[in-house]
């Protein structure tokens, strides 16, 4: 039960692209090289993010990626639906309604959520919220605070000029 | 990024358990039988609870599995950490210290968590947190409520009388 490699990828991808700051697209091979990461399979992750609305992707010879809004815009929550999708992290399969014990209950009784699937997604919606109410700005500034340097190396492996 | 089926196998054998209410061990079979489940596989969920302390395993001819505490004394956080391990959810590699980003970085940059990781632990608190206000309790009485038969039920298809 954990995430795939996809969003650490597309977090600092995007994080990367406001840090160029120029708006310009950036090839995925370039991206990639960024933190030593699969092109190919990067670039499943950033054609989600394009999905999503996070990304643009600009085609020909000097095409490539570029953020389709500030970082300010886009919340973690946004990110982590567009890469990992909207899927509960509770699997409910109903069980309640099977077998010797479920054969019993009158069909009434699954008028009602399950209360397992209630307690589940409780916690769930905390976790989103937690997610919603953190911007990518925000994740940049924290970033930003700790190492004031990494936008400048970010722009000297990706920049253009 | 989801939870095994396991949670909800476990927490539903739990609440069963906690209806029977004798303290009698039940068969893997039996319980597997409660809501139609392979009981190879409710067997190893079964073995998880009883590494994590919320059943005790029975042996012999009569054994089977019990709870090794009652309800009010465990969370729903119990439950997943049980049978998911208490692995993050979110998967960090660090990324940020590879490739020719990684590389212009300074080491002293890493000396602070990556804010990336930093967020994403964040909201995985939040959902920690609701899971661990909730107790197997919390979630026996929501489901009487809503079906207040079920604890008869579940007697008539568990009960060893």
């Amino acid at each position: 039960m954990r995430t795939g490699k996809g969003v650490e990828w597309a977090m600092h991808t995007l994080l990367n692209l406001a840090w160029l700051g120029d708006g310009e697209p950036v090839a995925t091979a370039q991206l990639a090289a960024g933190h030593d990461l699969s092109a190919s399979y990067l670039n499943k992750q950033l054609q989600q993010l394009v999905k999503g609305g996070l990304l643009e992707s600009v085609p020909g010879a000097r095409g490539g990626f570029r953020l389709a809004r500030p970082l300010a815009a886009m919340s973690v929550l946004d990110v982590v639906l567009a890469i990992e999708g909207d899927a509960p992290l509770f699997r409910c399969t109903e069980i309640r309604r099977c077998g010797t014990i479920g054969e019993r209950c009158p069909d009434a009784g699954f008028a009602q959520p399950c209360a397992v699937k209630v307690a589940m997604g409780r916690a769930e919606a905390a976790w989103r919220q937690a997610l919603a109410e953190q911007s990518l700005a925000d994740v940049q500034a924290a970033a930003d605070e700790h190492a004031p340097t990494v936008g400048a190396h970010v722009r000297q492996a990706l920049g253009h000029g």
